[in-house]
């Protein structure tokens, strides 16, 4: 197993972050942490994947002027999504004036896009560079799975994507949370062919990266106040308990999957919330939260993406996973 | 016009690099330049979606053998495609062990690519990163337009999707000509809604990044052996020409564009190539061996992407385009 976990000599800070969800997310476990509870799924515009465009729009301008920085301050934005050809993103990279970098990472792209960002700070190439990535229900059912008008029954292992977005300014000079490490994960396959099955899919790659990180970094579980993998859900969390403890190590009370903990058991999501929008919005205001209060002094943010496609999936192909892993650790003064 | 242009201290190596196409693109103008010309366009697969990943592979593997290297020395691949959820890509890494970085510009993507794995390769944080991207005309058709069986009439403004896989690998180390400097493009949109015209769609992107790139590098196009945009086409590089000299510069007999280069007159492409595969096999065949011989000093590389999607498309909204451009300089002793 050869990895390498990329070290940040200037350490990036994140002097900004801005948060946007879905009515049904604003009533879940991270409501009293978002920025902005949108009170419909169209927010305004007459097609989801137009809302999907303008939710990522506002997470941008609210991240930079949550920074408290102007928008001719940035100097790029790294940017992507789940829907074909990232549109959400690249659309959305129109309204604003700065170079735009398309990434896709599927569900792990959040921490795709803040550790290519880091590299681009912490490389000296760009002082301000802001990242966003988000997903919506709607779209990514229609994408992905089926017309919404069909009302078809959800299978027990099936997640709920998250309608949100999650943005974020990383920078060479100010305050805030710094980013220290990044692990860029491989792709792993492990053969599972049920696409309502994300979270079995997934966890072999959270797995491999996380033993990396942890070899190459010489860190163990105890080190980081919180380890959390993006949308695994319920049973792909526990999948990812199993496989750890196999390889000798106990994930204890600090690991956490943010696509676990999003909704509330009521509002009937099965194994949970998922989506590129999932571990963006969580990092971008609870995760976020605790490290600018100093609650948490280090954290493991690593979201696992599924790197299927329909037409994949239609030729008999495997969902491979990938999971990149980047450190978040608090200021101190 | 804020646009920054990185300047690479270590200037990363282009130490190998590989090409594959298939029959068609074999029999076009660059057919000597070529390392392997596939017999037809499913390479032994019993889909063009596969066909497509395997030509990655190939063109992975051959990269790194042309740079004398052993997989097990490459860090990260960066990589990216034009179908959905660049499943080509990411499925293509899933035979690699070593990490993956998805990225997505359109037909844009070499130089994305490039750009990154230059940045990761210059500030210290890999010594060999290897870029790939590739498009096959029939996995294109029937994504982005129609089926191969309807037999659909093409308009005149439209071009034809190169079936062929560029890569090449970036190095701390070793000979070979340098990336210099880049400039990562804006998302320009001038209201082009014919999606069977992508030259006239890209080009404002091209005139864009380099007007700033000429601007912020105090360079003009005489101080390039070679500017080549990727897939403009014949009319879209006409119109590159054009809006160019409405800005004072004249481009010379050293502009030309992969696309409108690529295939003979009596293929009957219309108004030329296009795809990710365009610019990346030109890159990483006819410009490397230029750049390898010396007959090329300095090369201004600069492809755009549409970034559209059908479903945007079917919204009624317009393509907008990014353009990303790269300087490589050859060697000297």
């Amino acid at each position: 197993m050869k990895y390498d976990t990329v070290k940040f000599k200037h350490q990036p800070k994140i002097i900004g972050a801005y948060s946007i969800v879905g009515p049904k997310e604003g009533q879940g476990n991270f409501k009293d942490y978002f920025d902005y509870i949108m009170k419909n799924d169209l927010f305004g515009e007459n097609t989801f994947e137009k809302a999907e465009r303008k939710m990522i729009e506002t997470a941008i301008t609210g991240a930079i002027q949550k920074a408290k920085l102007k928008v001719s301050d940035i100097n790029i934005l790294v940017a992507g999504d789940l829907l074909n050809q990232i549109i959400s993103s690249s659309y959305a990279a129109r309204a604003f004036d700065f170079p735009y970098l398309g990434v896709y990472g599927a569900c792990s792209t959040m921490a795709e896009s803040i550790a290519v960002a880091s590299t681009l700070v912490d490389g000296g190439y760009f002082e301000n560079v802001v990242c966003c990535t988000a997903s919506h229900f709607s779209t990514a059912e229609r994408q992905y799975r089926f017309p919404l008008e069909l009302g078809n029954q959800r299978p027990p292992a099936s997640q709920w994507t998250v309608t949100g977005a999650g943005s974020c300014v990383l920078s060479q000079k100010g305050k805030g949370p710094r980013v220290t490490m990044a692990t860029f994960g491989k792709v792993i396959d492990w053969g599972i062919k049920d696409v309502n099955n994300m979270g079995a899919a997934m966890a072999p790659s959270a797995m491999e990266t996380m033993l990396a990180h942890f070899e190459n970094t010489k860190t163990t579980p105890d080190d980081y106040d919180l380890i959390a993998t993006g949308d695994l859900g319920k049973l792909g969390s526990e999948i990812l308990i199993d496989l750890m403890e196999d390889n000798g190590i106990k994930l204890g009370l600090n690991y956490s999957d943010c696509g676990q903990m999003y909704f509330r058991r009521d509002q009937k999501t099965l194994c949970g919330a998922s989506g590129c929008g999932c571990s963006a919005t969580v990092f971008s205001s609870y995760i976020m939260k605790k490290l600018q209060d100093g609650q948490y002094k280090r954290v493991l943010f690593m979201p696992t993406g599924a790197l299927l496609s329909t037409t994949a999936t239609q030729q008999g192909e495997s969902v491979p996973g990938v999971c990149h892993a980047i450190v978040i650790e608090s200021y101190e003064e």
